[in-house]
């Protein structure tokens, strides 16, 4: 039995197809008045805090001696209230809930939490204290932070692509070149794209890994320099692009500001000089008449 | 007995709990003159530096075996002029002490020079150097340009805390991780910390520390590197974050008195074609009259 | 028999050499045709994408005994397609071949393939896979973020030429005053200018080379630190040069258009103010009339 | 018997000391014009191209052996060539010689090259490919890059000199507090120096440095991490005051050209306004005569 609720004032309507009419929506309004209460917000804050604090305990041996099942025991439980807290949220938003990208982080870093961690996929028992950054997505300024880090990526798009272009081409390159006498490093794609990173990063590059290969290979350093000139060169531009478009985005407002003030101005003197115009008309035609 | 003095022309008045009258108030005056005058200044500022050449001699063995009951003299001396210095000022300013925060810093590291240096406290003695740093306090220029890297900080306070949150998560999950098998880099919160913050810094993070670790793990890769690419990235927004901030105050000031040029010759022409419309409006009168 | 066609609308005249009059040309005409169909540089595009593949898989060893035939026959089948399309494109643009900078690039990166590859020219064998780069050429962001890079190569002609010059002078006087001692390092000019280049990216500068050569050469720290110092200040002012010139190219265009509105607005109220003019005048001519 | 020439028409009198009256004023104007001439410029900068080239074989084992001799000449010819224009440049410039400091560097990279080279001096001869750099002051692109540097640096005076103090303050403490224990790194403050500019640049500062001292001193992280975040900070700050201003400069030339614009724009309306207040005025006059 499918109804549709019309009656919660300001808000997006709910299909809901599991309960009957107006007392299941009571319920709903309700909930949806608890998850957005600023209390209940800072109730979650605050669970998450504590639970950083004891997902960090749990790394302290004698801590676990000695309170080990306490933290767990601490663990489990809010757990739960994560659990609860979003299938209240999936009950509530039901289709608008994949609409909220931090919603979605949330589902994903409690769930972690509640798949099997046995056999190989026991580190995902490590990636439990993934649920801390919850926090990012609750407290207001770093939810403002990492969304104008993530706005950045957008227009980085092209120059990422060029970048992974160019790691392929000379991942395979070094591969072909390097590989059977360097297998540690270049033996494979996926080695030589990862010596290539650390290259980039110009760590160890020329002591750790070109030197030797120069031994090899005289000229092998007219490949690895020119790729250091490339990526260093295309990765600066990164750079600028992202700090051109801050400051951009920064002297944008300012600017038609400033612009609009002074066309307010100038238009108010356009007037006066209508208004002018106008009276003198009205002379010319007393005069006249 | 207290007597609130309000003889000091221009200056706060100064609450003098352990004086009796007008002999305590004209002492207090005479000792606000002789701090705030500049030749004083000039004397602390090169007893600094004198104190900071003999604290760099006292490094030197050759220096010491030939002077070194000398030097520990000066040092002395020195000291004990800063002491008198401070307690004149806290006798002058009182409670207006510790409103300037280069005086809290002043107090801050004379005191550690009189704090006992024996037993474990014996690194004490080593921090007597940063008595040198109050030179930042005395040169003005020195002043202005730490004033400006302090305001700068308030600004970063979420990208820090954002950063903060990042090091916390990623070092449990080190510990988690890694810290059986290598117990030296990530046994512990605040080692992976560490361990973490060099590899932030690119420092040997792939020969010194992700080659060994991948050879355990062979997929460790794809926790280091996303690390360093997200740290960077964050670390990069914090400085275009202040280099926006820095170039937007330059760049206001600079345009604001521009748009000022601008806006009060067009008041001037807005001014004028008032004065013709009222010059109109007589003629009309007069033409009417 | 030369014939130069006129008819080709809106191209330019291709003088042809090879080919008797109408029928040639319209074969020209077709083959440009299709070079220039959105479809059949979509077609070029997945080509170079497949060949990307399996250039990559001919570095996988399990993939060469289970498909090497095939994957050689592909790469034959798609550098005959590429050799083809190159020699229809050298048909069709002639002399205007070469005035596209691309597709000199994609002449030299397919010419590559062709050349022999036995003996000591086995190394090309590897620079087959620099035909992927002929995707920048094909897909459009690419082409303007690769050309954006391009353009800001110009202007910083003059400082690569000083960090040239700087290179020079060191490697010279290192190759004197080190190369005895650490031939490896230092023993000829352009082992100097790599090592230079190695201390210059700060990759194990003090560890790795300096800290050794003090050891012989306790003062040489005064050759490599100023060196550090005054290539890091060239770098950070080529890196300047390139930021500037990329904010002014985006706040010229912005700001000109302000500049455009705000005067042709103040060039209405002037064409106003003039009609006003001829307004009174008209009215004194009545009056006076 | 001294001459003050008054002749030289547009430019500075120069006094002469040494010789008689008109025929010394002749040879002097002589001189000049050939100092000044712009085919002697192009002469001195082919000279020391080739200087370049010779000092570059003399590292050269095999050009020694062959050609030894010819290039020992040709470096010798080359330098009485510099010393006679820079004897000429004396006598045309006299005091007015010291005036620009590119005479003075070539004054200095030449007089090297006149020193004796024996004893502990001869790590003078590696100096003459100095000499080089005369090629900066030569070509004009060349000289304003550098002038162009040069001007940046007054501005970062306090930046520099806080940096200094820093640097002085850690490397009495770190000899004080890691000098016994570890002599190589930190036995004297010279050496602290050394190694804290190397842990500045991030060169090593973990695995080479700081992780053997902790070690032995657990804590001495809380020394190492705050140096090298404060010292990163004031340096990026340095960059940033350079790159602020030199958008400065650009920025402000641009944005006065298209004030003054809108300006006398602006100072054109004003006037055409005033014009239409005499003809008003002198309306109501014909009309009230």
């Amino acid at each position: 039995m499918i109804s549709v609720t019309r009656g919660l004032t300001g808000r997006r309507p709910i299909a809901m197809c599991w309960s009957s009419g107006i007392q299941a929506e009571a319920v709903m309004n309700a909930l949806q008045n608890l998850l957005e209460n600023r209390k209940f917000e800072w109730f979650i804050t605050i669970i998450i805090a504590v639970n950083a604090v004891t997902l960090g305990l749990e790394t302290v041996p004698a801590a676990i001696t000695h309170f080990g099942p306490v933290l767990y025991f601490i663990d489990r439980l809010i757990l739960w209230i994560f659990v609860a807290e979003l299938a209240a949220k999936i009950a509530v938003y039901r289709q608008n809930f994949v609409k909220d990208p931090w919603r979605i982080f949330d589902f994903v870093v409690v769930g972690i939490a509640l798949l099997p961690t046995t056999g190989s996929l026991s580190v995902l028992r490590a990636l439990r204290i993934l649920r801390v950054l919850r926090l990012v997505s609750m407290v207001p300024s770093l939810r403002r932070v990492v969304g104008g880090l993530m706005s950045a990526l957008p227009g980085m798009g092209s120059i990422v692509l060029l970048l992974g272009l160019v790691f392929y081409v000379f991942s395979v390159m070094a591969t072909k070149l390097y590989g059977a006498a360097f297998p540690e490093w270049f033996g494979s794609i996926p080695a030589s794209a990862y010596s290539l990173f650390q290259i980039m990063t110009l760590e160890s590059w020329s002591m750790g890994i070109v030197r030797p290969v120069m031994e090899v290979f005289p000229l092998s350093w007219a490949f690895f320099v020119p790729f250091i000139i490339a990526t260093s060169f295309t990765v600066l531009n990164l750079f600028i692009g992202i700090i051109v478009s801050a400051m951009q985005a920064e002297h944008e407002a300012e600017a038609s500001a400033d612009r609009e003030a002074l066309q307010s101005e100038q238009e108010m003197i356009l007037g006066e000089i209508k208004a002018l115009r106008a009276d003198i008309a009205e002379l010319k035609k007393q005069q006249a008449g």
